[in-house]
């Protein structure tokens, strides 16, 4: 791919340590102003108004429906199938290329490049049905350990399969929307009563998700080595936790009102292109896995995350920093798994990683783990402790891939609690 | 509300037993030959065009968005609010009246009114988010007696909270689509090993679902006494189940494969208006519930369901008469508890009861619990045996409430079980 190449250089500066430098090129969907909702791409401190491109003729020669520019979503530009939506972004980086001035791009820049801060980022996909797997194993483990036993943490089938469940959709939000403390029944210490409470044990949890790039049919089994060509790309993603509800309901069906609440994705696709050159080893897979599970090739990703809490009185420190590579079940035996059974996929569902702690206490996903329950705070230079999060806290969870060449980033997924009583509208 | 008046007749003629008297009139998607997908509604053998009728102005006069019965789905015309439906509903209910001719509408008959065994039927509602709930008490005892212990069977928060997990929604089609046996990593009895294998353990689940008639926004908790103005109408479920993949990935997440390769949605969604006339009261709930499910009025509805098993020879046996009664958490419950954490609802989300089990071994909702997990098998009438489902079984899901003065039915939710391999495309 020619936007991949890592000379390019773009004419719209691009700060030090951006995320988005002309390698990247991320889809998403903004709003400028009070003008309707479109697609754009991120490229250091501006997005690039893709409807204004395709209206005035710069993807006239590639044989898309333009209309998926002006859409609230990015589903039916993401319909228009790899081949097309890597077109557009190869003639993106040479519209923003230094080098190659066929379009004149620069010329018409103030036409198509606004800051990023002045417009509106929305929700990038419709998201149809959302997956969350269990991926990591210091996760499984930890939690295993912390919440069953010690020496037997990992379930009998955890090594076997990619476990996953399904989760709310509808209250997946975008960066930037605040989250509602959720209340619900919680089992207080000691007792065999439930009682309604705000949640007293709110988290965050680190992962990735990716978006679903074509759709499958019912009955139809993907294979492991083809499982890429039904992803689109990756966002970073933050399944809010309430610990104390999810304790007292999750057996014997799993999570439920202790996560569907709300969830947090960041604002731009990290395209599965823009990622090939990070491409790793997945961790080393004992017992070996059944066929269908077998793949071949660099299914994993080198992508550094972490997650910075931040008070309302703004004080600030990095609980987490963690890495995808980590997991232990790549994303396409993930997809290999969740369509053995003939499960259908469509364009804009969105699949998460799970928490995605690595092997040391600094790399822990969630603070159900970094405070091991609540028994290690968190504390800040400020003298604040934390052992799970309070109205007012900011959650930020930001990931890159850096090779020494190029540097692509996800922008953040943040989002900050609110006491449930300012969202209460009907009662 | 005019159409429930049990002593009105139509003028078409309703065969005996007919599940669509002029007091039902559900709402469903139907596709007349080739012709565009239209809202439709069922009378006696026939369907009720919807979208002629608004293009000829029958409903002219109700400040309605005529465009909503031009749709592929119902949920915009839901969107329109309950008064709007009602009148609808109502509107038709005089149009069909043998002694109302203010209309004269049977004289122009033929044009609106389609037999039902000319058209297809589609899937009513497009699905955001499908939750399914675990709310018979016979069901949870039965299972949790068979799978953990005879002596605890229910675990200590099923008396509390109406326990639920999220499903597929991509995966749910409509009565009369083939469902595939999955297969999927299983666990053969006494090892240690799992085995990728079509499932040996098939079953059908005898649910009902609702379908969400209003948005709620994130944050904002329904009032279980307001529960119901966010119900629109009751549907057949049958959440098929694959056992012995269940029973291998379920720990501790919940069900993922074992039931996301199909579900089945019976095509008419019965107006929780309609089934007014059969309120009735809920079992009694010991311990008493906490406050926010502490309800008043009758929340159940008796409703009389019935499983029908029929062979690939036509062998056929009824092998399970239960009642949406049964349920020990009812809808309102479960709307209030579905949003205590703020949790938002969309028009068009499928909320579904769990299996409908009631006291006897006839009124088991599954075959898990029918054959006691296969130690019982049924027996037909022809000497064929059944542990679990065959492939070219077809099982049908039938439902009615009747009180001696009006009999509202709800067609059928029927499906026949393909072999995997007649639906693999792409491998």
């Amino acid at each position: 791919m020619r936007a991949n190449d890592p000379l390019l250089q773009s004419w719209v500066a691009i700060p030090p340590e951006s995320d988005f430098p002309i390698q990247n090129l991320p889809f998403g969907i903004f709003q400028p102003g009070s003008a309707r909702p479109r697609v754009g791409v991120a490229i250091g401190d501006y997005v690039v108004d893709c409807q204004f491109l395709a209206e005035n003729g710069f993807f006239a020669d590639l044989d898309l429906d333009l209309r998926v520019f002006g859409q609230g979503f990015l589903n039916d530009f993401i319909e228009q199938g790899r081949e097309k939506t890597r077109a557009v972004r190869d003639r993106l980086s040479v519209l923003l290329d230094r080098q190659d001035t066929r379009w004149n791009a620069e010329q018409h820049a103030a036409q198509f490049l606004l800051l990023r801060e002045s417009v509106s980022m929305l929700l990038p996909v419709r998201i149809g049905d959302y997956t969350d797997f269990y991926s990591s194993i210091e996760h499984a483990t930890n939690v295993g350990a912390m919440m069953r036993d010690p020496n037997n943490a990992l379930l009998p089938n955890w090594r076997h399969l990619p476990v996953a469940y399904h989760g709310r959709a509808s209250s997946i939000v975008v960066s930037g929307t605040p989250i509602h403390r959720p209340k619900g029944q919680i089992l207080p210490e000691g007792s065999d009563q439930p009682i309604l409470s705000d949640t007293k044990m709110l988290d965050f949890e680190l992962e990735m998700g990716y978006i679903v790039g074509k759709n499958s049919n019912l009955g139809q089994t993907i294979p492991v080595n083809a499982a890429e060509d039904y992803i689109f790309g990756l966002v970073l993603f933050n399944d809010w936790s309430a610990r104390d509800i999810q304790r007292w309901e999750y057996i014997p069906l799993g999570p439920f009102l202790g996560k569907n609440f709300g969830s947090t994705i960041s604002p731009w696709v990290v395209t599965l292109d823009a990622m090939e050159p990070f491409r790793v080893e997945s961790p080393i897979q004992e017992p070996s896995v059944l066929p269908y599970l077998a793949y071949s090739g660099q299914k994993s990703f080198d992508i550094q995350l972490s997650v910075t809490v931040q008070t309302k009185d703004l004080a600030q420190k990095t609980v987490c920093q963690s890495n995808f590579r980590y997991m232990y079940w790549n994303i396409a035996q993930q997809i290999a798994h969740h369509t053995i059974n003939g499960c259908n996929l469509r364009i804009g569902d969105l699949c998460a990683s799970g928490t995605l702690s690595g092997p040391y206490q600094e790399s822990f996903g969630s603070l159900l783990e970094i405070t091991w329950r609540g028994t290690k705070p968190i504390q800040f230079a400020d003298g604040t402790e934390r052992k799970f999060l309070e109205d007012g806290d900011t959650v930020i969870l930001k990931g890159y891939a850096a090779n020494g060449q190029v540097r692509i980033g996800f922008g953040e997924a943040s989002g900050t609690i609110s006491a449930i009583h300012e969202y209460n509208i009907d009662n």
